[in-house]
């Protein structure tokens, strides 16, 4: 198997920090711009920022996203909304403007505290003509309250004269060239600046308030620029060499999806008013994130690296978790980026959710309750597609309709345009989510939520199954054809066998669960069995369906993808080494589809979810069958924290390690070169995973928790909460303990 | 034949106006704001600027568009670029801020005189808290100096208290929602203020430079904003009652097209610098203005309606002629609109073209210069279809290359696409080039350029003919199967007639033309044979094709479209009415390719282009037969003046005078509802040819020229000039001396 190699140019521009809570970058190269700007990434779960400077750099993908902010420009799916930017502050020194694009820069020095948000730069800066300053640039979205953010600027000039600060609040964000903001009104009131705007298809008005202050130094002129659309405030004051000026821009931000359009600007400027002052606000933001912390934090001890890299995905999580907003979920990139249009993939209910399932179960509740609440939408694209039930879309945006974008240009030839299948013809996504569901459930005992909720996304999406399911008469036997599964390098395949287990295991659940609900809330099972024409002759079709579905496993116990799929063209993966590109970009799309390389481990995946249908022993041989044939370092970033998991549960410690570090490293050392479209998110959701399920062997069951730790060499310790029926769980797992 | 009816709406709102010189508005109604944005476009051949308004308004289509400056975005075709806005101009009465949106509208009148390009707007506007002012907008760009653009504001204000003026300079234009503009630098130099942008795809560097003052009233205030990508001046005056204000905004334009892109800032800032304050250079554009008019003027006496939209079609062509650049081309929707992104079709040759040809050969000489130039790239797409020579594309932008879009969203269907066959299969356009070049050529009599640059048009584009050609050994004839004729509304036709005899008409005319510059410029001859390798054998070749291409006329005279046309379903159009919408939109797609309903009249548009070739009785036939086939009230917006054309010639002079208004009053009264898209520039040219070909019958010959005036009724003098072998001839009807 390749081994793990960061690349090395990231590795040592993001270097290591003696504080293992601290994410650094010690130089600035712009050839790394994106990747950094999505590193240093903050947030709140209302909204986040990346970690573009307040200056503004030529090649800068500059953005803040909110949850729930969407909006459809023409010709275009839905997507995420690039918010007006909070962040403008140019500081002028003695007439000349900073900027990394002209003068020198001295020093540089950016740092990210993932104790408390705090998003912290100092550079030593000579201009053109010669004046000098440290200055120190800081941040934070406070987790105490979603809607305030803060930006602060230390000045300290090395000559006297002039120190010039323009703060402002810009509307023209645009996302990669589409506009989605239309200006409506700005002004000033009772000291505080405003602005206002609209997404120009979902309508959706936004108020952004900002308060600024200085501190040293003597003010000689404090202007309102009244621009449309950037309005700005500034300030000059008078420096002496040595002594410090302190700039304070505080910004306040709603929407029309927190307060009525009509109120959102007196909202957001009375919060602004009101907001504390910066020490205030930022002791109010640690006590929060301390509180998180606690909950949430993994102690990886004897491995420095992978401690800072764990924490640096769990801040990941945590900073787009919406703990105050139901109607959201979050993206397969986060809100760090441009990539896939902020649109929801299964990434969470598979990879994300049981972090929060299991640390924090208010969050996995909302966003369990986005799904809920689009089940409408669901059931729409069932009936489109001929069938009954639920069916969950692909990608999912504000309205729960899918939003797969069906074609792309192909880049070699105008008339040409490449399908993209999944939004058609993939449908695990429904029994994913439903898997969440119980998963919830279990772990919380949360039966009032269940009952209200859940239990409804459980039987309307095994109703979809069984109507999906196609009857074969000679095989006597169920099969699901023409289908995707999670391995994207082969579509329009049939019996993928993670598709079909997935829907036998939706159908078995949603027997019990319906079992269960006559037993424990009977008015709610009446009113379920009606609404949804539970009758006896559908529930007889699904016990059919779940008896008759075609699951095959080979005598040696392999379990073939696919139909087929033994009698593609073997791959050996060690031969193509080095490769920077895919196995389907190698081999192209037509030539992947012949060949048994896959993007993910469909099988392990499945063994993973249901591990307790299997035998160890068909486990092992699966991922010694299918880990060769997987394409481990370009392929998804879904599948190396799950081929980490089972290498753990078959006692492959070392495999299981590097499986692990392609996880944990996949963002911070860009693993795949395309960390500047955002975070994956599904990686650092599985990073906890592969931790907890896999080197500690978290089990659950009735009769409570046990633990099986396999620690890579190294580890002397590792430990972690979590919650139970609402009963916080400690793992402390110490190498002389390990069994 | 159904009678033409213009939008009674719009022409209300567009009233008539003693003056046969001007356009007017008298109410304000948002319901026709992209419309009248349109209407009121002002240019100067270099640029162009939409009627939008200095203040903004939120539904707005608000543009300014260049000659020549194209961007790419990402998954766009190129598109001419909206650049940046040199309008913004906010007045504050007493602190409040003028806006059609809010407060009262007491009056409202707007007025283009089209003599000068002068667009005026005149409002009595009334505060929400009371305070009121009679404003006065005025703007021009200036004729006599395309880089000079000109506004200036009025305020008479019946009130006393500051009125305060806000001018601007605006980068974040968009084209509909997607951005091509980066902003790269601004600021102050020698009291002129200045911005700096850049397109993101193509590298043009766009400066503005913004000179303003005010005379009345006494200054209280006057400050640069200096906010990014919107650098402002802001100035105050104390108003009295009664007494006048003016503000004065010139603005000079340069691009890295005119100047290297490191002098783009310096330039535009010394010519704002030393450009003529506004009643100068207004005096200098009008002087510009008459010696335009003076050439190119249609006196139509006795139908007040249709002299005023004569001159403004006339108004129309001549703000977007490029006088001073032979690398750019007329878009179908001139500099007017977003409407097919400022993309050129043989609307340029065979509708506008003629009017410059005839009236400012210069200008027609410019615009043949760019297909010249792109030679190449018509030699590459000819290629890339396997073929020779040179194949023009359909839709052209900067670099010649084919730009049509291949498929645009169903917006039933999210997974479906209608694919454009335009850009792939339509071939009559590389014809409709060689007839243009053959027409300058024989109208100016202009040998020089012919010999350097006209003839390897037409030679080239003839090989391309002869080597795209189709042999039918059984039927011995030359075919061209699976083409789109002009008329749109069928594709994936055989043996289109315009197609088959313009094909043959390129190649004869190649064979004369070569033969000509054997015996005028044997050297030129020599160098075109050997590079062109028109060697005896593919001169034999195009022998072959001109003698056996299948072109057949039926016993009864009628030319049919294209092969099978007899045979589709029959159509009789005035069942159809009452209808607002086309044909196309009535059957659908594929209905309309089953039926005899066309977009417009493909083979009188042929007769009229090579009248000489056949005998009137065919022309007559034709015309019988196709009339009442064709959708002229919502299929093409090239038909009509054609068809006004061949009924003048066939003495049908009340439908030619139907079908000429159809055409003159395509955009002043929005006949197809999609002028806010841009100026039908085809249809301008059209109805100058309808004039001058039909009604005027003008005819060149050899030895002269020749009239055979039919003048509608009511029109008692039809005069107009053009220049034949450089001198001016003038034409001069008079109802009583028609024969």
């Amino acid at each position: 198997m390749q081994s793990f190699r960061p690349r090395s140019t990231t590795l040592t521009n993001t270097s290591i920090n003696p504080n293992l809570w601290t994410i650094e970058e010690v130089s600035f190269d712009p050839q790394y711009l994106h990747h950094q700007e999505t590193i240093f990434t903050i947030g709140n779960g209302y909204i986040a920022t990346r970690g573009a400077f307040e200056e503004g750099y030529h090649t800068e993908r500059r953005a803040t996203f909110a949850h729930g902010v969407f909006d459809a420009a023409r010709n275009y799916n839905t997507e995420l909304v690039n918010m007006p930017d909070w962040l403008p502050l140019s500081v002028c020194l003695d007439r000349e403007r900073f900027s990394l694009e002209r003068g020198t820069l001295e020093k540089y020095r950016r740092t990210l505290d993932l104790r408390n948000g705090l998003l912290s730069r100092t550079v030593l800066w000579q201009s053109p003509n010669g004046r000098c300053a440290t200055m120190v640039f800081e941040r934070f979205v406070s987790l105490a309250d979603p809607h305030a953010l803060y930006l602060r600027c230390h000045v300290i000039p090395e000559f006297a004269g002039p120190v010039e600060f323009r703060a402002a609040l810009d509307g023209h964000s645009d996302n990669l060239g589409v506009v989605h903001l239309r200006w409506i009104d700005q002004g000033e009131r009772d000291g505080v600046v405003y602005l206002r705007t609209r997404t120009r298809q979902s309508q959706i008005d936004i108020a952004y308030a900002m308060r600024v202050e200085t501190h040293g130094g003597r003010e000689t002129k404090h202007d309102f620029w009244d621009v449309d659309d950037r309005p700005s405030v500034c300030i000059q004051v008078d420096a002496r060499p040595g002594e410090e000026i302190v700039f304070d821009k505080q910004v306040s931000v709603f929407t029309s999806r927190d307060v009525p359009a009509e109120h959102v600007v007196s909202t957001a400027v009375h919060h602004s008013n009101a907001a504390p002052h910066w020490q205030e606000a930022l002791e109010q933001n640690n006590t929060a994130w301390a509180n998180e912390w606690k909950r949430s934090d993994v102690e990886l001890e004897g491995d420095d690296e992978s401690q800072r890299a764990m924490r640096f995905n769990l801040f990941q999580l945590l900073i787009v978790a919406p703990r105050h907003d139901s109607r959201v979920n979050i993206g397969a990139k986060t809100l760090s980026g441009f990539g896939y249009h902020g649109h929801t993939f299964w990434d969470t209910e598979i990879f994300m959710l049981p972090f929060f399932t299991y640390t924090a179960p208010p969050v996995a509740r909302n966003l369990l309750d986005y799904r809920y609440a689009r089940l409408d939408a669901a059931r729409a694209k069932a009936r489109a597609n001929g069938c009954e039930g639920a069916q969950f879309p692909w990608e999912s945006a504000d309205t729960g309709e899918e939003v797969t974008p069906p074609w792309y240009p192909d880049p070699s030839n105008r008339t040409k345009l490449i399908r993209i299948w999944t939004g058609d013809i993939e449908i695990h996504i429904s029994a994913d989510v439903a898997y969440a569901v119980r998963q919830y459930w279990q772990v919380t005992g949360d039966d009032e939520w269940f009952i209200d909720r859940g239990a409804e996304v459980i039987l309307d999406t095994g109703k979809f199954y069984a109507s999906r399911a196609e009857w074969d008469p000679d095989r006597q036997r169920y099969e699901y054809n023409d289908v995707i599964g999670p391995d994207e390098y082969h579509d329009h395949v049939n019996n993928n066998a993670y598709t079909n287990k997935m829907a036998q295991w939706n159908l078995q659940t949603a027997l019990e669960v319906l079992e269960w609900l006559r037993a424990e809330a009977p008015a709610k099972a009446e009113e379920l069995t009606q609404r949804l024409d539970l009758s006896p002759e559908r529930l007889a079709l699904w016990r059919d369906v779940i008896e008759k579905i075609y699951f095959p496993i080979t005598p040696s116990g392999v379990i073939e993808q696919f139909d087929g799929y033994f009698k593609l063209k073997p791959v050996f993966m060690a031969a193509l080494e080095p490769r920077d590109m895919s196995t389907q970009q190698l081999f192209g799309y037509e030539g992947s589809q012949e060949r048994q390389a896959i993007k993910q481990p469909d099988v392990l995946m499945l063994l993973y979810l249901l591990r307790d249908q299997f035998d160890p022993e068909i486990i092992r041989i699966n991922y010694e069958f299918y880990a060769p044939r997987t394409d481990h370092t370009y392929g998804s970033s879904l599948g190396p924290a799950i081929s980490s998991i089972i290498a753990c549960w078959i006692g492959k410690n070392g495999e299981a390690y590097e499986h692990f570090k392609r996880a944990e490293f996949a963002d911070l050392c860009d693993v795949r070169g395309n960390a500047g479209d955002g975070i994956h998110g599904a990686s650092a959701g599985g990073a906890w995973q592969a931790v907890v399920f896999g080197f500690a062997g978290l089990r659950l069951t009735p009769e409570g928790c046990t633990t099986h730790a396999c620690l890579p060499d190294g580890w002397s310790r590792l430990a972690f909460r979590f919650f139970r029926y609402g009963e916080e769980q400690q793992v402390n797992v110490n190498r002389e303990r390990q069994d």
